[in-house]
């Protein structure tokens, strides 16, 4: 099992992302600063792993808090306003300091700091706790739904699966959303082996997934992102998983640039594409994909790779960090809850009902 | 206009490509050695420019030969064998060989040495002017049928032209043949902007293409290959065109890895997608995509950028250097005779014949 991060005896220990695969460097600290700045630096990232390493860093802060309890409201004021500047569109680092002011709000008054403290760190460790809950869930759900969806291949083979990213334990702190589900697949029997997308311009999928898939020793093969058509003509592919960004009301998606291509491909070829993605993802008071605000990256992320320049420093770019993937290539979405498929309108809202 | 390759006085000029787009180092050589090193180290690539390169490369040959007309065939082999080495999977390099040896058969009998250099200098300059010839054609016949096909669009506005890989002087020697298209149709006012896909893995699109459009003050933007789907659902794209390595007697066509995806995305969005490639890419002996051989190419191309180590040693790979996009995803194909849409297996045979 990768240790991602992890939190014992009062010191943080994660795994500097920033150097994968080439090293693996794991840092421990009892400082909030140096925790603070792992967020900062991107040797922590993946939405739902900053949400965790912020409550742990929050923890952090209040070790090594030694004033009275007068002057804590102030400290404590302060500690927040640094995570939360960390990675300030991180949602789930705002997620993870809400419920930690949460507690701090209901119980300052008559708990003693020991307490206090006691009772935050009880919920920064949820905080983690439930996403490994939730991915565990979310992996339960997926396996169902592919034994299910592609019981007639699987009557005859193991299969191949497609993803894109990095949606694993490094992304999450639990076993991962869509790589969470392969990984359950695979100890199943259900998975021969994984065709990971590179995934540029940042290249999580040749660099993370890739790095993770060894760790587990499930077999698998990185491929530049154009290749999953080709490959997909050929026959090699059985079907796709990735994760998602935000979900729309009817199911359009959001996710890592790159997605709606093999999305497309994948509907042409007839076979199967699903999305795994917590609840917390699907955002119903946005209709569809149209309204989803698209971040536009640096240039800089494309002309250069792993710090090598590639392309002269004024090449125009245009780099869309997300894509919008259509429901109507999408056969189905897994979630903590249960898994849907078709009908996207009415079965997403009654999942957040 | 960019001197990828030039000949004169006896001395050979070329661009090494291999630093574009951060050095544009140009190269002066009177010796056929240092010049069968550029073929081999990739500084002079793309396949009809090695051949333009190796037919210069035998004229310096023969300028630095001193010995008698009897020494001379044994010479002249060497000579050849040497150059057909230098990129021995070049199918263009042998057909510029080839014509070289054909004059030499036909013409050392009788004629004197100096007389034969002459012949076979104007030779090695006819093999250059063909494919300039061949670009200018083709540049005719697309932007003829971008004219007639895009016609409502053309009332409207100016159009953007998505392209994969580099197709142009730095692989052809003249204009290029789906870049040749882009220049000319660029010059004569239809199109606002060029998207350059990068091509990965080795990035001949952000690097070499973007460094000509530059150069030719055409305006344009680098994406990552996986993006063109989602810049298509935008509708930033009105039509795309690209070269092609080898074209089925049905139209199925060979092209750089990545090729297909943007074929399939563009007929999904209703977007015209094109080849553009000499009559001499044509084999109609193949009957279709199915029997063209796709090469693999060294994993390391993957797990490397412009030397910079991305993934593992380790990393497994699959790496083809080509995808055959299927006929139906072509609404057309131009050539240096003429541009053909629909009902190819007719059309491609009479091109031939």
């Amino acid at each position: 099992m990768i240790d991602a991060i992890s939190f014992t005896n009062g010191t943080l220990r994660y795994l500097d992302q920033r150097f994968l695969p080439l090293q693996e460097n794991y840092v421990e600290t009892r400082s909030h600063s140096e925790a603070i700045d792992a967020i900062k630096t991107l040797a922590v990232r993946g939405a739902p792993l900053i949400g965790v390493a912020a409550g742990y860093t929050v923890i952090l802060g209040l070790q090594s808090y030694n004033g009275t309890k007068e002057e804590f409201p102030a400290y404590f004021d302060n500690l927040i306003a640094d995570v939360e500047a960390s990675r300030p569109t991180a949602v789930n680092l705002f997620f993870a300091t809400a419920r930690m002011k949460e507690v701090y709000d209901r119980h300052f008054e008559q708990d003693s700091l020991d307490t206090l403290f006691n009772r935050m760190r009880d919920t920064a460790t949820g905080i983690h706790d439930d996403e490994i809950a939730n991915c565990d869930a979310m992996a339960r759900h997926g396996v169902e739904l592919i034994r299910r969806d592609l019981s007639d291949s699987l009557a005859k083979r193991k299969l191949t699966v497609l993803t894109h990213c990095n949606t694993g334990t490094l992304a999450t702190g639990g076993s991962g959303t869509a790589l969470g589900v392969i990984k359950h697949a695979w100890k199943e029997g259900l998975i021969e082996k994984v065709i990971t997308a590179e995934s540029r311009p940042l290249l999580q999928g040749l660099r993370l997934t890739a790095w993770e898939l060894e760790q587990e020793n499930i077999p698998f093969y990185s491929i530049s992102d154009s290749s999953s058509a080709f490959l997909m003509q050929k026959g090699m592919i059985d079907f796709g998983i990735v994760g998602a960004d935000r979900i729309a009301a009817n199911g359009d998606t959001a996710n890592k640039i790159g997605t709606c291509a093999h999305a497309i491909s994948a509907h042409y070829h007839k076979i199967p594409f699903y999305i795994a993605a917590p609840v917390s993802t699907i955002d119903i008071t946005i209709r569809n994909g149209d309204e989803i605000p698209i971040e536009e990256r640096n240039a800089d992320e494309l002309r250069t790779i792993f710090g090598t320049q590639v392309a002269t420093p004024t090449t125009p770019v245009i780099n869309y960090a997300f894509d919008v993937t259509p429901n109507r290539f999408i056969r189905g979405i897994v979630t903590d809850k249960k898994a849907v498929v078709g009908d996207y309108d009415q079965q997403l809202k009654q999942l957040i009902d």
